[in-house]
């Protein structure tokens, strides 16, 4: 006998069984579905490019984390670690191939090489949102509006967004002037929930001198209300300016579509990354801050400038998925199933084969999922069977019923009993059983 | 000014445009819908696993194919260039999470770095079904039934599944002594079309000499009814066993489902792997015969046996998506969409964004996909849009409706327009439409 391989997966990756693989497909297309319902539409891009293409954007902490090897024709490639770098490069590819303002969704697996102590996966499933070639109120808050809707739809009820605007903040810099140390200040700011305030100040004096510190700290505190706390960064931002507007009219669709408790004027959020321009977001769950943010973007003004001279501005979102199904395991918002199936057709006696599957196959043409057992073992195995996937209806055709041209079924909650009744009838009772079931 | 990057994508590998990839999910959703209405669940495993667990079935020329190298950790590690393996690896790792018969279905992307010359690609898609744990007539035929409502569901009318089985097969060439030479002359066999009869006699002729050559072709020889097929193969295996009771049983059973029209009893199909021990499968459509199965399996006796000590037979299809893609496309059996949405709601006024995103998100409650023009531009301009998005129906506000709280509407392919009505009485004007113009 030939040795036994071990059948392990690599750290930092995993399987997902059809427990866990049922819910994500779940929430996969329940996001899908509200992405299509405000008109944006899918991409898809391959897993592995050029490292050339990938890297051109990435900072030295993305190139340590990134597969990368030389494939058979000698191409050094890299495998994707998000979806950003590859849709900007898609974009400068086919851009004549598309209309703008172009809304695409684009929901796939990305790979890092990252530590796994955190908790972190190697191989993780990103859904990224983005509106591109328009910079403007109307696509700005339709993110926003797409981020809160999604988020109820798959069962998400206490959430808030919080946004700020990248171009405010650098006007404080500005008129502070510390914009030279702009990216450590924010990179210390994204800081503030783990690190709290005093140690806070402590780094921001050491980057930028004792007044400054104080400064960031008055700025980034938000105000009792939104136009409190609008009206203060507004002016320790020099005055208003289109940006300041641009908040204002976000938040004015906010308070008309009716979403205004979602979203939360934030100037903590700084998103340390040069990539953003305008407004930017995160989004914590209200029962599960220490998790992080599970949704997070904004507006940059040129995507594809590494790929083409073509100036294109935009606005987008990614929500992890995997951050996502933990908080949704852990607030008890996913149901486990284990099935699909609703009616389970016995297997009595073999011969009997073409009736059960028949049947099944009619079952299934009145929109219920029905599966046959593959074989004739004992009647405890199949109900076993029914109980283990929480199949809730057994159908029962033995040497009987086909005498009399009749089906038994069995509800197993309630353990009744349902004798000799034609097909027609049957497939009555499961529906109804089924639909009030549900109700 | 930092150099450009070509935005170019590996060779082998490719973009997938909105109007492909709405078809392409569309395709996977119809599927997947098909799987679980037969109770089957969704697993998923890495892309990335130990060059160990994947080679350990690879015969040499997936060997040069496969997508390997070494991680930062210095693992010997790989790309999946199937599913099978990695369902291997799985069943053998959650072996004591799973109940059997486990009837399980995965959709996901393996690498293979093949000539692109024959129009291959390596990335390429393949959506697998399997049922492991039992070796009976009602797991081999639900397979069948599976392949045909799958194969229906997505459009196709027009296909023929080709079965034989594998152990009739051996019989025979052990009643003829050329048990021996049993890969080479499956390989032979699996090329006949490709090649023709005389080329294919000579080739077996060199194999295993003239008169086995004759057996051989007499055996693959369909009759003319499956009876004429069945007890020819019977008599030239030595007789009747229980692997031609099973096929008379699958075919009884096909029979009574109806859908005999769509299986077809053809000893030439060998799928000249030493996995399969059963029934064998391939699917030809018969408008594109000339592209090959779409969709191909069979029952094997042993699926982990690298990973584990258990038995475990199983039976199961694997669907090529971009074969089947293109298939589709070249029976014009796909629509091709390039946006989802419905409406647009036309921006006459950025002041009026609140109205127009309230009104978007009313409309999308009521279950239509509507998007907001995100910015005011030229009424032509937002009418090219639509056009260009096929998007029936343009909701029109401006200062005159908000005034009189009304809402105007044009409906593009009649031009006709709808001025001055409520939100209520556009809601269901809208609702209206597309009820009669999907009908």
């Amino acid at each position: 006998m030939a040795k036994i391989i071990e059948p392990r997966a690599l750290k930092g990756f995993r399987d997902f069984l059809p427990q866990q693989e049922i819910a994500r497909r779940e929430i996969l297309r329940t996001l899908e579905d509200t992405f299509r319902s405000f008109g944006f539409v899918p991409i898809d891009t391959p897993i592995l490019e050029y490292t050339e293409v990938l890297l051109g954007k990435g900072s030295g902490e993305t190139d340590k984390q990134i597969y990368r090897f030389r494939d058979h024709g000698d191409r050094d490639v890299s495998m994707r670690f998000d979806l950003t770098v590859p849709f900007a490069r898609f974009m400068a590819a086919h851009r004549n191939e598309l209309y703008l303002p172009f809304k695409r969704y684009h929901m796939a697996k990305v790979f890092r090489g990252e530590n796994t102590q955190k908790g972190r996966y190697r191989e993780f499933t990103q859904c990224d949102f983005d509106i591109v070639g328009v910079d403007t109120v109307s696509a700005d808050f339709e993110i926003l509006l797409m981020m809160v809707r999604s988020l109820q739809a798959i069962g998400l009820k206490e959430f808030i967004i919080h946004f700020a605007h990248r171009g405010i903040f650098n006007r404080f810099l500005a008129a502070n002037k510390i914009e030279s140390r702009s990216e450590e200040i924010m990179r210390t700011i994204d800081k503030l929930q783990k690190i709290g305030e005093d140690e806070t100040r402590k780094q921001l004096t050491e980057t930028a001198g004792q007044n400054a510190a104080a400064a960031v700290l008055e700025y980034i505190k938000p105000g009792k209300t939104f136009e409190e706390t609008l009206d203060k960064i507004t002016e320790l931002s020099g005055g208003a300016s289109d940006d300041t507007e641009r908040i204002r009219e976000v938040h004015r669709c906010a308070v008309e579509a009716g979403i205004e408790d979602f979203i939360h004027l934030d100037p903590s959020i700084a998103r340390g990354l040069d990539y953003y321009t305008g407004i930017v977001f995160e989004t914590f769950l209200n029962l599960l801050p220490q998790i992080g943010s599970i949704c997070s973007g904004g507006r940059y003004n040129d995507l594809a400038s590494l790929y083409t001279k073509e100036h294109l501005p935009g606005v987008g979102t990614s929500i992890g998925l995997d951050r996502l199904m933990a908080a949704l395991e852990e607030l008890n918002v996913i149901e486990r199933q284990s099935s699909s199936a609703q009616v389970l057709i016995f297997c009595l006696d073999e011969s009997l084969n073409p009736i059960y599957h028949r049947l099944a196959d009619r079952i299934r043409r009145e929109g219920i999922a029905c599966e046959v057992y593959p074989e004739a073992r004992k009647m405890a195995v199949q109900f076993a069977h029914a109980e283990n996937k929480n199949i809730p209806i057994a159908v029962i055709i033995g040497e009987d019923e086909v005498e009399a041209g009749t089906v038994s079924l069995k509800f197993l909650e309630s353990r009744e009993s349902v004798k000799g009744v034609d097909e027609n009838e049957a497939i009555f009772r499961i529906d109804s059983y089924l639909k009030s079931s549900k109700g």
